[in-house]
C-alpha cells in the first residue's frame, strides 16, 4: 500500500523469498555492457569524433575565437603585469630550491606559460615554478651533483672555475629531470590517466604539503645564514641538513640573517593585513615586489656584498641560452623520482585549476592538462628551467586582480621575457637571503594545516593516520619516495576500514518490521531460536576468518563441532542398538546398562571424515532429539538455534575465498539443521554466487529473502508460531510493556484478503 | 505485527524517521571499549594469565602428559619411521635447490624437528625442508656467491680446491639467511603478527605456488641435464637461466637425461596409481624411496659417474659440522629475501596445519607457530642446514601412516640422524639428477593449478587477475620480491572493487515496500518528483567524484549549475522590477518590454560566489515557479525533482575527503528546494556525522529514514498525495496491472487505531 494514512506506515502483501519474488515480478532482460563494448565504443571513429578529440588537442581553438576583447582584455592586461612581477619574484627565489643560480628560474616561469596558453584548458591557473617541485628537483640535483664540501662563503665571491662548472652540472641535472618529469606526464595523457589523481585523498595532499613546506623551510635555512650546506640524500635528509646547520651556527652572516629576519616580519605583517582588510582593499598590497626594490635598492647603496660579505643573485644573464638535449643517463638514476615530480605537478595544477573550473562554472580535462603540463616541462627542461606546475599564491594574484582568460598568463610571460632580456641586472645587487625570506613567506598557510591533525582526529581516525603518516614518509623518506608510500599507505587504510566489521546481532525493536543492534535498545523481541546477523563490509580473503569467529560467537557454538559430537553420540548409539543395550520407546531411551566403555576411541581417517558428513539417521527407527538428554552421559552440545538470518544487505561484494569460507559454513549450518537465510542483496549478488557454482543440494538458493521481515515471517510461518503458541508466550510477558494484539491480527487479515485478490 | 497470517507480510506502524524512532524507542548507554580498555586487559597481569602464557610457550607441557603411550605409540613409530625415510630423500633433493651439497639437506631435515617437537602446536605436520623456500634461499645462494662460469662438468668430479671453497661459501649464505629468516619469524611471533597470512589470498597462493613449482622445474633442468648453468639474479632470472640452458643443450650428458626422464615417468605413473587406488591400498606405494635404492645400486653397479661421467651426489661426510655465527653482512644484503622466507615460511607451515587442526579438531596457535619455525630456522642456520617449513606431501606421509603427535616426528628426526651419523655414504653413488626428477615428481599438483584461471575467470574476474598478477609478478621478478608486489596488487583489488561502485535508481516493485532496480523490472511505479538512487558499496576519496558524477546522471541535472542559473535569473528580475519593465500580477510576470539587453553580463568575484548561496527570494512580492515559464525568455533548467532519497545500506563507511563532498552535495541539493533524504543507515553512522560537524542549518540531522519507504511514505504525506490526487493518477493507468485499492487503505487504519493505542 503506497498510499499514506496519517502519518502511518502500512504494508501488506506476501513473504517474499527472492525466488518468490522473482515468480511474481518477471525481471527484464537487460544485456549488459562487456568490457568489449566499452572498448568499441571507445576506439570507435567518427568524423565528429575526431574533430572533437582534435579541438580538445588545442583548447585555444575553441576559447580565443569566443575572446570578448572589448570587456575581458584591460582585465587581461591589468591582471597579466601583476602576475608577471610576482612570477620574476617566485622565480628567482624557487630557483634557491633547486640549488641552482636564480637567472634559471625566469627560465621556468616563461616557457610553460607559452605551451600552456595554447594547450591548456584552465583560463585561470598561472603555471611555473612551485616551491614543492622545485624542492624535489632541488633533492635531485643535491643527490646526482656532490657539492664539495670545502664550498666556503667566499666561493661565490671568487666565481671560481669549479663553481661554473658545478652550478652547470646542476643545471642540467634539473633541467633532465624536468624533461623526463614531462615525457612522463605526457605519456601518462595520452594514455588517459589523468584519473590517478583521485588517489589522493584531502588528507593525504594536506599532509603532504606540510612535509613540503617543512622541506622548504629547512633548505632556506643556508641561504638566510648563509651557511655552506653540503647536500643530503634522502632518507633522513632533513635531519641531516638541520645537524649541518646547526653545528657550525655560530658561522652565521649577521647580515644576511637579520635582513631575513627583517624581510620576514614585514612580509608576514603585511600579508596579514592583506587578509583582514580583504574587502576593503582594492587589491592587496603587493609586499613582495615592494620588499624586492627596497632590499636591491639598500643592499646596492651600501654594497653589502663587499661590505658585510653577503651572497647576491650575482650576474644575470641577459638573453637566453642555447638549448640543451637532456642526458639519458640522468634519466636512468631518477626516473623514480621523476614519477614523483610528474604527478605531484600535475595534481597541484589540477586541483588548482578544478578549484576555479567550478568557480566559474567551465570545463577542465586532465588528461588535457597532462599533455599540456608535460609538453611545457619538456620544453622548459630543454631551455635549461626546471619543472613547473602551479602556484596557488600566483594563480591567486591573477585571478584576483581580475585575470578572465590565459591572455593574462601571455602577458605575465612577456614580463618575465622582459626581464630576462632586459632589466635582470637591476636585480644583481639582491641578497639570497631576502630571495629566501620571501619564499619561506609563503609557507605560513601550508604550515598552519598542522591544525588539521586534531580536526581529524576527532573527525575519523583512519583519515588523522593518514595525514601523520603521509607526513612522516615525505619528511622521512623525501617527496618522491614518501607520495609513493604515503599513497600505498592510503590504500591500505581501505582495507582496513573493512577488515575488522562491527558485526552485530539483530533484533526486531519494539515489534515492528525494524531491525537493529539488540545491545542498543531494551524493548527488543527476538523471535525464539533465531538469530539475526548482520556484516557491515564486503567480505573478502582478509577478513572471512574474523566474519566466520564472529558469527560463530553469535550464535554461541561451532556447527562444525557440534556436528561431530553428534555423528560420534550416534556411532555410539548404533553400537549400543546392535549390542542390545539400548532400547527404543516412544518416550526416548531406555538403557540396559549403567555405563559403557568405548572399546576404540580412536577413529582412523575416513571414519574422521565421516564425522564431517550430515548427519544421517535414516537408518534408525527415530528422531534423535538432539536438544535432549541422552542416554549413558552421551554428551551433545545444546544448539538452541533453529534458524540464522545473515543481514547482508552492506556486503558489497564477495570474493572467492570468501564465498568458500562462507559455503563452508553454510553447509555446517544446515547439516546440524540450522536453516540459514541470506537477506537484504541485490540481485546481482545472487546471480554472481550462482555462477560460482555456489549452491548445491544442501545450500540451495532458496535461502535469500528480501528483507529480514520476510525471512522471519517466513520462520515463523515454517516453525508454525500458532496463534495459541504466542498466547502463551505472551502470558510470561505479561509484565513487559508488549501485549500482542491477537484480534487486530485477524481483523488485519479481513482487511486484507480483499487487497491481495486485487493485485 | 510480528504474527504471521497464512504467507502474508503485514505491518503498520508510523512512518519513522530516524529522529521520530529514537524518541520512541530510546537507545541504552552503552559505553564502548576504547583502545585504552584493549590496551589494559591485554596488557594486565594475573598469576593465571602468566601461566597460560608460559604454557603456551611451551605447547609439550600440555600435551605430552596427555600422551596415550599405549593406543598412540605404535603409530608413532610407524608413522616416524615411514616420515624419516621421506625426509631422508627429500633433504638431498632440496638441496640442489639451494645450490648446496646433498648431505646438508640432512641437517635441515633434522634440526628443525627437534625445535618444533618442543615448541610447535600442530601434532600432524611434519617440519623440515620445503621445496619453494629451499628455491627462494636458493634465489639468493647464486646471487650472493657468483659460480665462476668456468666451471664445468668435471669440477665435480675432479673435486678441485675451488668448487670445496665455493660450495662452502654457498652454504655459509644458505645458513645466514636461514638464521635472518628465522630471527624475522621469532620477532614477528612475539609481537604477535601471526595475522599476516589472513593476507595471502586462496588466489594469490596458488598463483604464488604454481609460479614456485617453474621456479622449481627450470631450476631443476641444469641438473637433469648436467649443464653448467651460471647463476642469474632476479629479476627475469627464469629467462636468463632458460636461455643459458638452451643456448648448451648440444653437451646435454644423455645418461643423466635418460636416468632422470624414466625415473619421472615411474615416479608418476605409480604416483597415479596411488591416487587412484587410494581406498585399496594399505599404504601409499613408497615409490620415491624404491627408485632411490634401485637407482643408487645401478649407479654403483655400473659405475655410472666412471663410466657415462654423471654427477653424483658424492661424499657424505658423516656427523655433523660444527656451528657457525652468521655473517652481519650477508644479513644486511639479503634482508629482502628474508623477509619473503619468513612470511612464506610460516604461511606454508601455518596453513598446512591448519588443515589437520580443523580435521582432528585441536587449536593451533599462529604465533607460537612463528615462534616455533623461527627458532628452528635460527638453530638449523647456525648448524648449516637451510630454511625449513613443512611439506605438504611429507606431512601427509606423517598423517596417512597413523602419526598421532610429534613423537612421530621426533622418531623421523632419528632417522635422518641415523643417516647423517652412519648409514650416509650408501647414498654417495646416486645420481644427482635422479634427486632432481624425485623432486619435479612433486610438481604435477603444483602446475596442474594453472586450470585455476579459466574457473576463477568465470567465478570473479578479480580474483582471476590477483592470480594471473601474482603469477607473472612471482615469475619475473622472483620470489621474494614477488610475494611483496603481489600483497600489494591484491590489498589494490579490494579499492578498484569498491572504486566504481554499480549506482542504480531504484523504484518501487509492485507497489509494495520493495525498490529495486528500475531498469531490471516493468512494473515499477516511481512517486512523481522523487528520486531513489542507491549506491552499493563504501563512498572514500576514491569514488566521491564517480559517486557524484553518477548521481548528477540519475537526476538528469547539476544542482550547482541550476542554482547558478536561478541566481542569475532572479538577478535579472530584480533590475527588470526596478527599472518597470517587470510587473506582478497573480497570474504571473507581465513584461512591458520585449526585448532587454543585461548591461554587463559579466561579474566580479563577489557576484560569482553569490551564485552559489541559496536562492533568496524574501525580498521579492511573491514566489517564483521556477518549472513554469520566466519572461524575456530567461531560461532556467527545468528541475522535476523534488525529493531525493539516496539508499546508503551498503555505505559501510565515509571518509574525510567523502563527507565533504557529500555535504557539498547536499547543500547545493537544498539551495534548489530538492529534499534529501538518508536511508538506510545505522546509527553509528549518524553518530558518526554528527561528531564531523556534518550537519548545519541547510543539512539537517532529520534526514535519515530507516527505509526507503518510511522515507517514500514521508515524502506522499508532506507533499498531500491526497487520495483524491491519487485517483486521479490512478485513472491514467487503468490500463495497467494496478489498481489502488482506496477503500482498503481506509479500512486499514480502522483495523490500525486500536494496534497503535494499544503499543
Amino acid at each position: 500500500m503506497i498510499e499514506p494514512i496519517g502519518n502511518q506506515y502500512i504494508e501488506s502483501r506476501p513473504v517474499y523469498s527472492a525466488n518468490s519474488f522473482g515468480e511474481e515480478y518477471k525481471k527484464k532482460q537487460r544485456r549488459h555492457k562487456t568490457i568489449l563494448d566499452h572498448l568499441r565504443v571507445y576506439c570507435s571513429c567518427s568524423t565528429q569524433k575526431a574533430k572533437r578529440i582534435a579541438l580538445s588537442l588545442f583548447p585555444i581553438a575553441s576559447w580565443l575565437p569566443a575572446y570578448r576583447l572589448k570587456e575581458w582584455l584591460l582585465s587581461d592586461i591589468v591582471s597579466g603585469i601583476s602576475t608577471g612581477l610576482v612570477a620574476v619574484l617566485q622565480g628567482l627565489a624557487f630557483a634557491l630550491l633547486v640549488n641552482v643560480p636564480p637567472s634559471y628560474g625566469l627560465y621556468a616561469a616563461f616557457f610553460p606559460v607559452i605551451v600552456y596558453f595554447f594547450l591548456g584548458t584552465s583560463r585561470h591557473i598561472s603555471v611555473g615554478p612551485f616551491p614543492v617541485l622545485s624542492m624535489m628537483v632541488g633533492a635531485v640535483v643535491s643527490r646526482l651533483v656532490p657539492e664539495e664540501s670545502t664550498t666556503t662563503l667566499n666561493a661565490n665571491s671568487s666565481m671560481g672555475n669549479s663553481t661554473l662548472l658545478l652550478d652547470e652540472q646542476k643545471v642540467l641535472v634539473a633541467a633532465a629531470v624536468t624533461v623526463l618529469s614531462g615525457i612522463i606526464q605526457l605519456i601518462m595523457g595520452a594514455l588517459q590517466f589523468g584519473f590517478v589523481v583521485i588517489y589522493l585523498s584531502d588528507s593525504l595532499i594536506s599532509g603532504f604539503t606540510t612535509a613540503a613546506a617543512v622541506h622548504v623551510l629547512v633548505s632556506q635555512l643556508k641561504f638566510m645564514l648563509q651557511l655552506p650546506v653540503p647536500p643530503h640524500s634522502d632518507p633522513f635528509s632533513l635531519f641531516k641538513v638541520l645537524i649541518s646547520v646547526f653545528s657550525q651556527i655560530q658561522d652565521t652572516n649577521i647580515a644576511d640573517l637579520v635582513t631575513s629576519l627583517i624581510i620576514l616580519l614585514v612580509v608576514f605583517v603585511v600579508k596579514e593585513i592583506n587578509q583582514r582588510y580583504k574587502a576593503k582593499l582594492p587589491v592587496p598590497i603587493p609586499i613582495e615586489l615592494i620588499m624586492t626594490v627596497i632590499a636591491t635598492g639598500v643592499s646596492y647603496g651600501f654594497n653589502f656584498k663587499e661590505r658585510f660579505n653577503v651572497t647576491v643573485v650575482g650576474e644575470m644573464p641577459s638573453g637566453f641560452q642555447l638549448p640543451i638535449t637532456p642526458d639519458v643517463q640522468t634519466f636512468q638514476d631518477t626516473i623514480g623520482d621523476c614519477f614523483g615530480i610528474a604527478i605531484v605537478g600535475f595534481a597541484v595544477a589540477y586541483s588548482v585549476a578544478s578549484v576555479y573550473s567550478l568557480k566559474y562554472d567551465y570545463p577542465i580535462d586532465g588528461n588535457q592538462e597532462l599533455i599540456a603540463l608535460g609538453l611545457a616541462n619538456i620544453l622548459t627542461g630543454s631551455f635549461k628551467g626546471f619543472a613547473g606546475s602551479t602556484a596557488l599564491s600566483r594563480s591567486g594574484v591573477q585571478e584576483s586582480t581580475g585575470g578572465k582568460s590565459q591572455i593574462a598568463g601571455l602577458l605575465s610571460a612577456i614580463i618575465v621575457l622582459i626581464a630576462i632580456l632586459a632589466i635582470g641586472f637591476l636585480l644583481e645587487p639582491l641578497q639570497k637571503s631576502v630571495l629566501a625570506a620571501l619564499a619561506l613567506g609563503n609557507l605560513k598557510g601550508m604550515l598552519m594545516q598542522f591544525t588539521e591533525i586534531g580536526r581529524l582526529w576527532r573527525k575519523d581516525k583512519y583519515d588523522c593516520l593518514i595525514w601523520i603518516m603521509t607526513f612522516i614518509f615525505a619528511v622521512v623518506l623525501g617527496l618522491g619516495l614518501g607520495l609513493a608510500a604515503s599513497v600505498a599507505f592510503q590504500l591500505l587504510t581501505i582495507v582496513f576500514r573493512t577488515q575488522f566489521p562491527k558485526c552485530s546481532s539483530l533484533a526486531m525493536i519494539g515489534r515492528r518490521n525494524i531491525y537493529k543492534n539488540k545491545k542498543d535498545y531494551s524493548e527488543i523481541y527476538e523471535p525464539e531460536g533465531v538469530k539475526i546477523f548482520r556484516c557491515p563490509s564486503p567480505i573478502y580473503f582478509a577478513n572471512i576468518n574474523f566474519f566466520k569467529q564472529k558469527l560463530i560467537d553469535a550464535v554461541g557454538f561451532s556447527p562444525l563441532r557440534v556436528l561431530r559430537k553428534r555423528n560420534k553420540a550416534l556411532k555410539k548409539i548404533r553400537k549400543l542398538l546392535k549390542k542390545g543395550l539400548l532400547q527404543v520407546t516412544p518416550k526416548g531411551f531406555i538403557c540396559t546398562v549403567d555405563s559403557f566403555q568405548d572399546s576404540d576411541d580412536e577413529l582412523d581417517n575416513n571414519q574422521i571424515e565421516e564425522l564431517d558428513q550430515p548427519v544421517n539417521t535414516t537408518d534408525l527407527p527415530f528422531q534423535i532429539d538432539w536438544n535432549a538428554e541422552l542416554p549413558l552421559n552421551i554428551e551433545v552440545p545444546k544448539v538452541n538455534v533453529h534458524s540464522l538470518i545473515l543481514d547482508f544487505s552492506a556486503v558489497a561484494f564477495l570474493d572467492v575465498s570468501s564465498m568458500r569460507g562462507l559455503k563452508t559454513m553454510l553447509q555446517e549450518f544446515v547439516r546440524i539443521k540450522v536453516d540459514v537465510y541470506i537477506v537484504g542483496t541485490d540481485d546481482d549478488f545472487i546471480e554472481k554466487l550462482k555462477r560460482c557454482e555456489f549452491f548445491d543440494e544442501e545450500v540451495k538458493d532458496s535461502i535469500f529473502f528480501l528483507t529480514i521481515h520476510d525471512a522471519v515471517l517466513h520462520i515463523l510461518i515454517k516453525k508454525d508460531y500458532s496463534t495459541s503458541k504466542f498466547n502463551s508466550s505472551q502470558e510470561k510477558e505479561k509484565n513487559t510493556d508488549f501485549t500482542i494484539n491477537t484480534n487486530g491480527g485477524l481483523r488485519n487479515r479481513e482487511c486484507q484478503v480483499p487487497v491481495e485478490t486485487q493485485f
